[in-house]
């Protein structure tokens, strides 16, 4: 099994002992919580959402292309109802699964069929750590994020900025954030939909990093682009850009509705969830409306609102079913499907964990194929958090280890050793264990399983103090991929010009 | 749903905000991670090894019964040969639920079917708290957790003594621990099964506090047992002893194998889980030739040591897909299936959660119905922990209403919220949400969802200290439930009488 291969350096315990890089496949039957006739009203639901109660598009691009194909204007307002038999007909060009390309092959990314892909934590404002607590978003905390990622092989792409370097230009971060993640990394990145130059602006730097023509690029996805309805029911304007944009350069786009129970949708989970489809495939549809075909994932993000502070509650039971169904209709419009490795903790504790696990059994066991901020969100999203970010990547190694189905055959029955041991023998010196002991279980990166005392002598850590430190030591440790120089020089030719024009 | 429904006292914010006492249904599909062909070939390795290998029955009247059923001495070996015919006619007398029994009604606990029974930690030698950290087993710490067994509603049972109290005379221990367990509690409890009077002790005060005839207690389940198999491949005499007293009796007899791999077991998972088969259904068969029909549950412990330390490792991925498969091995037996919620962290840490949520995530949607150790284990069973114990608390209740499936109907899916909140609008404020919102979530113990600035100000306080706190607020409410007057005479003549007949 190439997954359970560890890196070893020539040290006898490298600083990060780690399943080699390989995206976990999901053979489990998935969890299907929700009946096919609760599915069908679901389904029927978000139809009379987009045909009765219909959608705003504030975009005129976007407006024109829905409207030619046969959306018609709600009178007196600004939404378009999109008929059912448009938005299907569109939806079915979408395609069930797709492959991200990566500037080293070796990363390139699958998403969909019942391979899993994990993304490092996106978009947090603060970075934190304890030992400097939290402090605001800044390249060189980017950075480290954008090296951990790097270094953990677990982590398959960016999908975001980890954390908002506030303290570089707003107009031209996206272009040194990008030379970053091209520089720092090999896998695959995000670009915000915030303004239409700033896709193209990326886009072409990723054909460059990917040493692509034009039209090369066109078909081969390399960047992608999460696209947030703004729920209920309005697709701002920079976003649809985003849509237009990537799907016409053939670039995938994860439509993600933030439908929050009980705040920006229904308090009630079906509510929610037909509302979270409604607006998910309209956004699909129009995906398919510029360019049939073009790489979409289908985005769950609902869960539930603190009813006694209206915070958004992360990790809970609202969110493990909203999660599960949504795999059940994401599968039935044949789209990958993107979910969240979430929690509204303020540190590291049992909280942010026992949220991210629920989080984890739904979204694996509900056939996630992508899985975004799986490494590093902390208090629901406004934190990237430098310990979370290596428990995280413990909690999805263990996830890969579980998806890797027990063999069952003569050998790994083991017979003849259960009749050489006997009764009260012990299998330790066995041929059968001696042959497989160093691979045979899962090793965890901070499991600490010393006995009490050995541990309590070692100054009692407990694992957010463990990640801490391993965190700092993979820092210390990090060596940038090579990158050609001549891509290097393209790009930083890019970057300056396009800079400048802005300054 | 009477589960939503919380327990309220006259003040505004009780100490414990709870779910109402209610066993969890599980009706969602399990996960069955083993293909038809792999459950076989587990069948048919561990029909071989009762069959070809043998197995120490290390008690006399436990040899007699099994030799008089058909099974034959292997020569030059303390070990008996269980022919699959032999076992399988056993086996099909079991029953595949069944009742238990506590003094008060409301908390009489299926076990079977697809309910869920959560026991509390059992056996551990030390209790810890953050403020007195570790010490051995009291009486006062026992006490405690059973107070704490019982003012948690989502606690169904006690699955033994949660901390053993060693300053209680050994040989009087069992009578005094059932008397604080009757007494402090109303549900039902556990007795070990280290002698054969203890058992028949216990019996027999369980009878006076279920107020029941000896004819009647025979057909009445009141009290458990868990029988370890000393693995690999024996019995040892008091466990048979237990087997067959409590099967005589009519009451509950929980076989667990502990088939750690690699130590135990072989090294390997599907070796491991066939020795755990042939163990778990040696001792499943005893029962039924003892008493047909017999309550008896299959319980599963494979577990993987860490192979470079020797300790028992759990809530790993092994852990996860053994008790999956376990699972189906208990249903294609048609019995009960036990496993247990464990961690081997040394602290109340992000380490200790995540393995015991991912030992919840596999044992509940491997079909578990009766979950040991579902609170308060820490230290692969070395202490009992009061803070894990309120977490693990918080944990069950997660998972009880994650169980709750989501309503889809007309009102639920809200399609007249939707058009009147309408774009960019909030829902809070309609009559949908208003209906709704004081139990449309569900409300857990211990989650700090206070934005950062308010968490920081109030301390930063993380979940193991919050934790600590509740479980001091929780016992200081305490009240014990009432028990008639002269059941606790009877019972402390009986105790009385029994623990001079031994001093």
């Amino acid at each position: 099994m190439t997954s359970r291969r560890r890196h070893r350096t020539a040290k006898s315990r490298p600083v990060l002992e780690q399943l080699a890089y390989h995206q976990p496949i999901n053979r489990y039957p998935l969890t299907e919580i929700a009946s096919a006739q609760a599915l069908d009203a679901i389904h029927e639901a978000s139809m009379r959402i987009v045909e009765e109660i219909g959608i705003e598009f504030l975009n005129p691009r976007a407006e024109a292309i829905l409207l030619a194909a046969g959306a018609e204007r709600i009178p007196h307002s600004q939404r378009l109802s999109l008929p059912r038999e448009m938005l299907m007909a569109a939806l079915s060009h979408a395609p069930s699964a797709f492959t991200l390309h990566a500037r080293n092959p070796a990363h390139h990314v699958r998403i969909g069929d019942n391979a899993l892909a994990f993304c490092s934590v996106a978009s947090a404002p603060h970075a934190t750590d304890l030992a400097q607590g939290r402090r605001s978003g800044n390249r060189q905390d980017y950075q480290d994020f954008l090296r951990l990622s790097q270094s953990f092989n677990i982590i398959h792409m960016l999908g975001g900025y980890p954390v908002e370097p506030i303290d570089l230009p707003a107009e031209t971060r996206h272009l040194d954030c990008t030379l970053d993640a091209i520089t720092l990394t090999d896998k695959p990145y995000h670009v915000y939909s915030l303004a239409r130059q700033r896709n193209l602006d990326v886009i072409e730097m990723t054909r460059i990093a990917l040493g692509l023509s034009e039209a090369q690029m066109r078909d081969t996805p390399g960047v992608f682009t999460i696209v947030n309805a703004n729920s209920p029911l309005r697709y701002d304007a920079p976003m649809l850009d985003g849509i237009i944009e990537m799907a016409t350069w053939g670039q995938p786009v994860v439509i993600t509705p933030f439908t929050l129970a009980g705040a920006m949708a229904p308090v009630t989970i079906a509510g929610a969830l037909a509302q979270q489809n409604a607006e998910a495939l309209a956004g699909i549809a129009l995906t398919q409306l510029v360019r049939p075909g073009a790489p979409v994932v289908y985005g769950g993000f609902t869960s539930n609102v603190d009813m006694r502070s209206g915070a958004p509650a992360f990790g809970t039971p609202e969110y493990m079913k909203a999660m599960q169904i949504s795999g059940q209709l994401a599968r039935r419009y044949g789209v990958p499907f993107r979910a969240s490795n979430v929690n509204a903790s303020n540190a590291p504790d049992a909280q942010a964990t026992w949220e991210s696990v629920f989080s984890l059994w739904a979204t694996v066991s509900g056939g996630t194929n992508m899985l975004m901020h799986a490494a590093g969100w902390l208090e629901g999203g406004l934190s990237a958090s430098f310990e979370k970010f290596v428990i995280d990547c413990d909690l999805l190694q263990m996830v890969a280890s579980y998806l890797n189905p027990v063999p069952v055959n003569d050998a790994e029955l083991g017979l003849e050793a259960i009749a050489e041991v006997g009764p009260g023998g012990h299998f330790f010196g066995t041929a059968h264990t001696q042959e497989r002991f160093r691979d045979a279980f899962h090793a965890p990166i901070l499991s600490d399983w010393r006995n009490f005392e050995t541990w309590r002598d070692a100054g009692a850590p407990m694992t957010h103090e463990a990640a801490h430190r391993k965190y700092l030591q993979v820092l210390e440790q990090y060596q940038a991929p090579a990158l050609e120089p001549d891509k290097l020089e393209a790009l930083q030719a890019l970057v300056r010009a396009r800079s400048t024009a802005k300054s």
